[in-house]
């Protein structure tokens, strides 16, 4: 068996042979290798740099006593730093992964989207999780930023989790059990440490030394950065990290504070990180610099065919995000037909199709050349002066006498006409794939060792055939040829294509699926056969996830694994949760919706089923059990206790903790109640609870969790059904498109919390611009009005009275500028929310005036969706517009009865004064007020047929457009007319 | 090449190949791998542990900007930890040299006694320096107490210094230029931190937040200790120390805060170990229990011959420390003496050798039996009664019949007679040999995997043969055979001895020179050859050195190595302290005593000349860089800035610091100067630098060459030629045997350095009781006399007077009991010296009353030498002490002269008279006193022939003893009298 130093020693021993340095851990506690100057002093600058060591990292917050078998607050990691990226770095850890015994040919091994940011250093990168069976077992990033500095060139970093990779080996079930050294377990070793740390992480270490600590390091890291010292600033940098983890874990730190040390730390780690490039460049760069790949050169075109045929290019990339690669594809075919549509090339259907690792297109019937054809360049006119002409067509490299004539507008002007051969295919292709390669851009661009391309990930290969040619591509690093790579794991892991037309061929026969439709069908039918016949999988509820799970593999083999049915006692939402978002593994249900203790797992070609299906069963088994712990240590702590440690967590620096939040939200759906007299004990007792479950530990460790453990642990408490469906619903709508609330207890809290946060946020941070909303606040505003809208209870409820009141309850003052810019924000939210239903935008507008009871706009939208086909509405429509047309804005509604003489106007002033004393405007009902104004049709457009508004006399002039105004009034309380086009 | 990355990765797998775990750096800065707990908490208790690691060691003080090309403020450690102690730990070690290609039997490695202390550890431990050509390349310990407890099992402890070693097989000058990693040096990879780190150590850190962390680490230290939980409080008093390290680098310790923080640090180390013993205890001590090895069984004893034959008798050992050898030599001869006389076995001569490795005990004929013999045990009185009888021969398993009568005392008594026959040889000395073995006890024992013995280093085989026939001794795990070990790099390591009479010559024949006197004369000769003609050995005065030397090696192998002649500019002492105290290196001189720019240095061993040479000649390089590095450092500081360092060097806690006890030096000097007359602006200046160059950075390395650099640095500051041999001869002398001053300001200096340090300690701490004299208050008080009794203008200075000017300027009283208590030591002393110098233990008795002027002492010494051949003396002494001896203790020399009537009171009351007018009592003057008193001798003798001195008349006797009494007073202030023997 190989134990753990045997293989953090064949690792090391496999880096070292790739060039690698080894260098010791840091002797100062850090959370991770990254941390370690070796890597985060070391990534800054141009200097090459390749390293690899081991780093015991340490993870306060992850102590557990060591009785979790999955969760040590001290962990070994083995980091390896790349700089700069070799080009291969992926399959150079494939091979350290043979290294250790991993089969990668039988494993399912894959690279899993998984972006990395660290606040605290100013640092990101982009990159993977790596799955062995679905266990993750390394990060693998390639380092953008740090310390706020962009890293040129790009690192690569790969941290392995050693426990984790050896407990797989191992098949052991408890990180204790591993086999550390022959004879000797890891807990035998590591197991008294792993408990008296977390003693003291957990319980422990004392707080307000440890704020003294933070303190006293924090000012000598700005000593050491004031006395131009990056190594030993760095160290206290590390040394704050370390001091604030432990704070953290003692549960000693509040939002306000997170916000603000993250802030120290980040700004810290930025100086050190200027300092260090300084310094470095001072010193000469002492390993010299990275010299960039020699730009590629194509290959020479060679035509041999005069025939259309397929076009075929595929880019050749690094894992892909499925979001990305959804993105790519539309990007790329928007590009290639672009490009195609700036030359003269004949071509046929054009069709894109994309894996995590290729994106491909295929363009029928591809003309073998552009016609042929002419330009004409335009000149000076004929009549300019000869040394004008002359230079016009030396520039172009003619002499005056090869100039023509054209007549433009009528003027005549010397021309140019160039006859161009059209040119071959292989050639335009080129072109215009280079400019596809090239314009590529993703959500989240990354770069790598390319010195001009950016993109979602790395780009490695180009493989681009029209016919039996090589299209001769070339874009910065890469060139096209006709080779295309195949899985990493087959023999060889390369094809050659015969041509364009055999390409899709070629990849199907060595099992890539390149099309998503295809491998989403293969997945479906294969999870379903897999399940067949005592279970089923929700195809149609998991449409989001297949998607996902699609656009993770080339060639889908779906498994089926089973779990210990005792699991199934953990509440349905965690177990689905594990396996949805963390595995991304399909739920198994029975015929009645029952969660059955299997999953489907979706494995990357032909692997040895047994022993993928074995470890995806392990990790799953270990996450089960990493929230049964989570789940038992709840149920055994009071709800009061849960409530208490809400205190602990700050909601804002200025909102104070997230106690104060629930207490406000309390309070306020009371309040509300009251108004609506809606109020109810059961209301009152979940009033007290809510949020109380942010103070779990299953839901700090899983935070979409929130509400519906809060409906589970009050239900185990002994709470009513109707209290915890309250406290469950007041977390509701989570999402667009989520469940709303059904009761009204749960209504009024889900209400009265998104009140609190948007007035609180809105008074201290601001409402959200742009694309950065860090607090979700326009998802809680959707919230807010779909909440409003579905509980018919609320009609009579403004939210805009709603907010003033949440706003007097807040900590910090709430001016009525913001009151106004919040119902500004309502308002167009309302907007939003409406004309994304379907709703015709004119209507919509036209019912805006009622945003803060969303509930009346609905009623009206209804209304008018009936009323649009109406003569009846049509007409009374007509007549309002027709007024407020001719009436200057400003007017008001007010005339001298005595100035009207003509009969029209005396019968439209009688018929204005019978539908006002009708009408109340306070009801907002459109049929009704069609019906209460149908009287003024006829009087309106008589009026108008006898009366000339803008009459001489001043004063008649006055009174009719006062008459006029009041016609346009009458329905202002109703509708905003001008937006509405009928 | 070998690089240190690789030379790392091979030391570690060697020892994982032999069992041990590998583990990881401490992630605290730790000043040594003995701090890592993987060693300091793992030796505690019972439970086995093997296991390696590398270990970056943070030195603050070591700290040189990276500019010394041999310290570093971290270097690498690699650590070892073998528990419990192999038995061969020695060898596989050399096996671990092998294994990064270092030959050993080309190279001279060698184990150099150096014991090991950590007081803030509660630790200690025996063992050696690895000596690798000079180098030392290895701490190797047998840890004996950690944390205050004692270790059982001992472990071993292998503590490797990577970047020498590195050096050394790389042929660096410097340590930037080690091959860290194929292409890239250390100075690439670690440069820039050691410039930092540095700057950090001696420059930058802040002193004041230093200082709050180290009192923040101690107090969570405390929390965690009480807290009963050991790992986290060791983290802690790591940290603890790594803050008082930098407090330290940066100046700011005083001496008393220092033996504070290392109070406080053993106390918290201490308590971490008792709790770590205990937890690991309370959980069933995980790893199992040691098993000590089986006690060895003596092979069976065979006798081949009858006739008196040879004994040999070898104790194999690990490398004794020289002065462990002396002692132990002598040991073995007394115990094996001893042993034999307590035997009835004829032998003829016994002879005792020694080498590091090995005590060899020759004794010539020994009898091949002990001879028959009766042996008579005394029984009761034959009257007694017969039960008491029966009983006797009953207890002796015989009958009453068989016992037989003898008279003791006149009494006859029951006998019984035992024909005890001789037994043989083998089974003779077996027993003896056996108490020889665990009676061996040496100054400073220790403890291995031996159940039973303890000596000052590990005994490993017996060889033990009388004649032809192995002598069967077994003591605990060792048995004696006829196998003897040669060099651990012969082929093969051991030899099988025919016979004891061939023993010494095997061993000959193998190299190994057993005799000391032996080998003493190899060396010397050798090395007289190999620096003939141009340079000469001062055999004389190197005795002590080349003693050590001899008994550092088997077989001597001198070689000749020379260093650059560059070095000869810095100043002597330098150089030879380097070469003997560092190195154990012979000095060469020229013909006028210059010294040359050579060495001897001597192997041991046949090894390979050109690379031992070179390799010792690059370590005396590396050494003298070092020191010229400090020495120019020196010569760059004004004597003002050193002296300003004094006031940062604390003397004693309640004595201030080391430049308020130089201030006291001086002023002190110049008040006995005045007093004596003996002023001098050379004393005044002298006055104002003495012991300046404590401040210095040479001194600081190497605290004997105080005064010598003074003298040095004064100089060449300009100083006068005087002053600078004042400051020089104010340290005078430094030890027993030491010069003394020639100055009189060097003696005046000499003189007030030792009455302050004398006063002062014994106010505070108090006079040395026992063998603890941690402030060398003995030698301080033996120089006090020997410089008074070398200058003959302090000899009408009273010591006790200059005692109490000395003690009114300590900064604390000094009362009149501390003064009595200083006097009655300096008698001590005193008598001490003189009688180690030969003289009668009597006559220094009688001359001690002057021990406050030594010099009067001297001088009676001298005359009483001579006069006690006199017989003028011997009549005087002889009449004053018949007056003594008949005079009543308490009598005063006073009486009524009308009392006194016979003739012979008369003459003698006329004579007491005349010489009581003729001498003066405060000149002290022996053969003056003779002379004086002359006249009494003949009334003395007159009057006790003629009167009876206790009359019976009260008055009469009163006057006569009051005569006398007159009589014995008038030597009183010259001698002690009665302590004469005569």
């Amino acid at each position: 068996m190989l134990t753990m130093q045997e293989a953090l020693s064949r690792l090391t021993a496999y880096w070292t042979a790739q060039g690698a340095l080894v260098v010791q851990p840091m002797n100062t506690e850090v959370g991770a290798g990254t941390l370690n100057p070796a890597t985060f002093l070391r990534v800054l600058g141009p200097e090459p740099w390749r390293v690899v060591y081991v780093e015991p990292s340490v993870r306060p917050d992850d102590s557990r006593y060591g009785e979790n078998p999955n969760r040590l607050q001290t962990h070994t990691q083995l980091q390896v730093i790349l700089k700069p990226d070799p080009g291969n770095s992926q399959e150079l850890y494939l091979g350290s992964l043979a290294a250790i015994g991993i089969d990668v040919a039988a494993h399912d091994v894959r690279f899993v989207e998984d972006n990395w940011a660290s606040p605290a250093l100013g640092a990101w990168g982009l990159g993977w999780e790596v799955w062995l069976d679905g266990l993750e077992i390394t990060q693998f990033t390639y380092f953008q930023q740090a310390g706020g500095l962009n890293l040129d060139p790009v690192s690569v970093e790969i941290t392995y989790g050693i426990e984790r990779i050896i407990m797989a080996l191992q098949e052991k079930q408890h990180f204790k059990e591993i086999e550390y050294a022959p004879g000797v377990s890891y807990g035998e070793v590591f197991g008294q440490s792993e408990y008296e740390m977390s003693r003291y992480y957990l319980d422990d270490a004392d707080i307000e030394t440890t704020r003294g600590l933070l303190d006293l390091y924090a000012r000598e890291a700005q000593r050491m950065i004031d006395a131009k010292l990056p190594v030993p600033a760095h160290t206290f940098v590390l040394k704050c990290s370390q001091a604030f983890n432990v704070l953290d874990s003692r549960g000693a730190v509040s939002t306000a504070e997170r916000a603000s040390e993250f802030a120290r730390m980040r700004r810290l780690a930025g100086e050190v990180a200027k300092l260090w490039v300084d310094r470095r460049t001072e010193l000469g760069l002492p390993l010299g610099t990275s010299v960039a790949p020699e730009p590629a050169r194509p290959i020479s075109a060679v035509q041999t065919d005069d025939q259309p045929r397929t076009l075929v290019f595929e880019i050749g990339a690094e894992e892909l995000p499925p979001a990305e690669l959804r993105a790519a594809r539309e990007q790329v075919l928007r590009l290639v037909t672009e490009g195609l549509a700036g030359t003269r090339l004949e071509h046929g259907e054009i069709r894109v199709f994309g894996t995590p690792r290729r994106l491909i297109v295929v363009v029928q019937q591809v003309a073998a050349r552009e016609d042929d054809h002419v330009r004409t360049v335009k000149g000076p006119k004929t009549q300019a002066p000869a040394k004008a002409i002359e230079g016009f067509a030396r520039g172009h490299g003619v002499s005056a006498d090869d100039l023509e004539t054209e007549e433009f507008n009528g003027v005549p002007h010397l021309v140019l006409r160039r006859h161009e051969a059209g040119r071959a295919a292989p050639e335009v292709l080129a072109d215009v794939l280079a400019k596809v390669v090239s314009g590529l851009r993703a959500a989240k661009n990354m770069r790598w060792n390319d010195p001009k391309l950016a993109f979602s990930r790395p780009l490695r290969w180009l493989t681009a055939l029209w016919g039996d040619d090589v299209v001769p591509v070339a874009v910065s690093n890469l060139a096209a040829g006709r080779q295309t790579r195949l899985l990493r794991t087959a023999v060889p892991p390369v094809a050659d294509i015969a041509s364009a037309e055999t390409f899709l061929e070629t990849l199907g026969v060595n099992g890539i699926v390149a099309d998503h439709e295809d491998r989403r069908e293969l997945i479906v039918i294969g999870a379903q056969d897999l399940v067949y016949p005592d279970g089923r999988i929700d195809v149609k509820g998991e449409a989001a996830l297949i998607d996902q799970i699609t656009d993770l593999v080339e060639q889908p083999l779906p498994l089926l694994g089973t779990f210990d049915e005792g699991y199934l006692t953990l509440p349905d939402a965690v177990l689905t949760t594990v396996m949805r978002k963390h595995q991304r593994y399909l739920p198994v249900r029975d015929e009645d919706g029952k969660l059955l203790p299997m999953f489907v797992t979706v494995a990357n070609g032909p692997v040895d089923v047994e022993l993928v299906r074995a470890g995806n069963e392990a990790v799953l088994r270990a996450r089960y059990e990493d929230a049964r712990f989570f789940y038992r240590a709840d149920l055994d702590t009071p709800l009061a206790e849960m409530t208490a440690r809400l205190s602990r967590l700050t909601f804002t620096d200025k909102l104070g903790s997230m106690a104060d939040r629930a207490g406000r939200i309390g309070a306020l759906a009371r309040q509300l109640g009251d108004r609506l007299g809606l109020g109810s004990p059961t209301l009152d007792r979940a009033a007290e609870l809510v949020k109380f479950d942010l103070g779990s530990q299953l839901v700090t460790e899983m935070t979409s969790l929130a509400g519906v453990m809060a409906r589970d642990y009050a239900l185990h408490a002994g709470e009513s059904r109707a209290v915890a469906e309250a406290v469950f619903e007041a977390e509701l709508p989570r999402n667009t498109g989520d469940a709303l609330p059904r009761t009204l207890p749960g209504a009024l809290l889900s209400l009265a919390d998104r009140l609190d946060l948007v007035a609180g946020l809105a008074a201290t941070v601001g409402l959200p611009t742009g694309s950065s909303d860090p607090f979700a606040v326009r998802r809680a505003v959707l919230g807010l009005l779909a909440v409003h809208r579905s509980t018919p209870e609320f009609a009579s409820l403004s939210l805009t009275d709603a907010l003033a009141v949440a706003a007097a309850a807040q900590p910090v003052p709430v001016g009525p500028e913001v009151l106004a810019a919040v119902s500004d924000f309502l308002a167009k939210r309302l907007e939003q929310a409406l004309t994304e239903e379907g709703r015709p935008v004119d209507r919509v507008r036209a019912v805006l005036p009622h945003f803060a009871r969303p509930s009346v706009a609905d009623t009206l939208l209804a209304q008018l969706s009936v009323a649009v086909g109406d003569a009846d509405f049509a007409a009374v429509a007509a007549a309002i517009q027709r007024a407020r047309r001719i009436v200057p804005e400003g007017t008001i509604a007010s005339y001298d009865t005595g100035a009207l003489k003509e009969p029209a106007e005396l019968a439209l002033h009688d018929a204005v004064t019978a539908v006002r004393a009708g009408l109340d405007p306070s009801v907002v009902d459109l049929p009704r007020f069609v019906t209460a104004t149908g009287q003024l049709v006829e009087p309106v457009n008589r009026f108008f047929d006898d009366v000339l508004v803008m009459a001489e006399d001043p004063a008649i002039r006055a009174a009719r457009l006062g008459l006029l105004a009041a016609v346009r009034d009458l329905g202002e309380g109703l509708l905003d007319w001008p937006q509405l086009r009928i």
